[in-house]
């Protein structure tokens, strides 16, 4: 087996971020489920729009936040993912790349415009989220390129892929090429509601072996095995998957792994501004400790960091170093 | 003279600003010249956007920027401004009109994309910015709409307006029409590059009576006069204009009335993090002042006020309620 020569590919939906401000009662007037993402049409993304107050726009999609923080950590990152050429896939395209991750999947010339996530920020920090996916729906199996996966020590994918068409062969053939390469896939089951969705098929992805990493959030992890009880939840998720990472908030994170279950803290924040984010970039350092041979404890706790950071501004992706942030915090190289 | 239906109508170039943060060097890599606007054509801004890092594209114009900033502080605005039928040029007008400001101008269905301003925030909180103005060279005298003019207290005009082919035609049409309703006419000189390519015509304005009140800050004082003596170009400007602003900075700004000459404090701030719109949004609350009859001190603290928002958080335009925070330190109704 080669070197890698990316420590991690992430595949995912591409995705730009309109991001808004708004107090609580605009979720209610707009029949939104906070803290959720809400799949819909580009009817529903047009009367979004025209409700919501003035916004920023920003590059986003979950996997994409994850590359370009293992990027920002220093690691060598790659993403597979659909844009249109229009103007928002422009600065899609662009943000990506100017954060150092190789990007290279051709934009769609035709089809749905480059898809979007409204989120809406609430005073809490909380964000909610409702996503157009537009022309993220055409990643097709076709976009899988057998180098690039073979090339890359781990190969990321968030659950979201299960909602557009062809995305799912897409995963399985990426999935399936990776481990011909003998190289490691972890998927994130992205939202509670997505997991709903799809509640069989990412059970079987896991019992089927076509992922050997997860990682879910206390939410998710309770819709996966249809229970509120956790400890019920991580005894069940024990038995259907050799490691995972349960990500708890402000409580920090269980690895659970062959050898037993370890709880690892979050670095204390002192304001929470905007959530958006922190599960991707708690999986960019937890992935990037991974491909760089850190123990449990350390890829946690570069998770835990890396997340830290994006919960105090707005937007999804780092707004500093974290590959400096890391070594201010005794985990960097 | 009926009552007028809007404090402030603004005219201007209609920008989305493109927003990364860089080192100096980065500048000087570029060969840009810091805290300035440079004017720059389609390709050199996307050689621009290709060597910059990753950016939030935002609403901006310094116009555009100031009338958003009177209807936070809970004036009445409108806007007059040419974006392209695109992408970006949908999200200007969601911005603007979600800010609460009458917009109706048609966009351009051809021509040139809508403008943008890539604005380079460096460590110490100056912003450097390059401009394509895009569809905004489109602005024409057939977009100036005699109703909105005559129904407006203030008519405020941007310096910058003098670049674009058509709309320094249309600046006159308005300042004439505002003169016909017995309405008041104000420009801002808006960069000292800008005054040094218009300095006659400007002076003009002012000799003429086209405009009643000139906003200046110190460095487009002394590129009008061509003095590196601030006390010299004071003394010049207020025997070329009866009301003038001089802008300083955290030194507050000047008044320039016929009675004299008023000094007028900046609020304090602890950290400056972009000092983009600290002038539009200046402008933003002196003329609510104005439109509201309150005095000159008042006036210049309600400036103060709104320009200390905006630095402190990236972007142009207010991040919260001017209104409240102008009842917080006593300014508000």
């Amino acid at each position: 087996m080669a070197v890698a020569r990316f420590d991690v590919l992430g595949i995912g939906n591409a995705i730009v971020d309109v991001i808004t401000r708004a107090e609580e009662d605009f979720l209610l007037q707009q029949g939104m489920r906070k803290g959720a993402m809400t799949l819909i049409d580009e009817a529903r993304a047009e009367a979004i729009y025209d409700a919501m107050g003035p916004a920023i726009e920003t590059s986003g999609g979950s996997a994409a936040n994850t590359v370009v923080g293992v990027a920002s950590l220093g690691g060598r990152a790659a993403f597979v993912g659909k844009v249109k050429d229009d103007e928002l896939g422009r600065a899609f395209c662009h943000d990506i790349r100017a954060a150092g991750v190789a990007f290279a999947t051709a934009p769609a010339s035709a089809g749905p415009s480059t898809g979007r996530c409204y989120v809406v920020v609430t005073p809490d920090g909380e964000r909610t989220m409702n996503t157009y996916l537009g022309a993220a729906q055409d990643l097709h199996p076709s976009d899988i390129d057998t180098e690039i996966i073979g090339a890359s020590a781990i190969t990321y994918l968030e659950g979201y892929l299960w909602d557009p068409r062809h995305a799912k062969e897409a995963f399985l053939k990426a999935a399936k090429l990776a481990h011909e390469a003998e190289r490691k896939v972890a998927l994130s089951l992205s939202d509670a509601f997505c997991v709903d969705r799809w509640r069989d098929e990412f059970l079987q992805l896991m019992r089927s072996h076509t992922v050997d990493l997860i990682f879910a959030n206390e939410a998710e992890l309770q819709s996966l095995y249809q229970t509120a009880n956790f400890n019920s939840a991580v005894a069940a998720l024990r038995a259907d998957i050799d490691v995972a990472v349960v990500t708890r908030s402000e409580k920090g994170c269980l690895v659970l792994g062959p050898d037993g279950i370890e709880a690892i803290p979050a670095f204390p924040v002192s304001r929470v501004l905007d959530t958006t984010g922190a599960g991707d970039l708690f999986a960019a350092g937890f992935l990037y400790g991974l491909a760089r041979g850190a123990d449990d404890p350390t890829c946690g706790r570069l998770g835990a960091l890396a997340a830290c950071e994006v919960i105090q501004h707005l937007g999804a992706r780092p707004e500093t170093s974290l590959a400096a942030l890391a070594r201010d915090n005794g985990l960097g190289d």
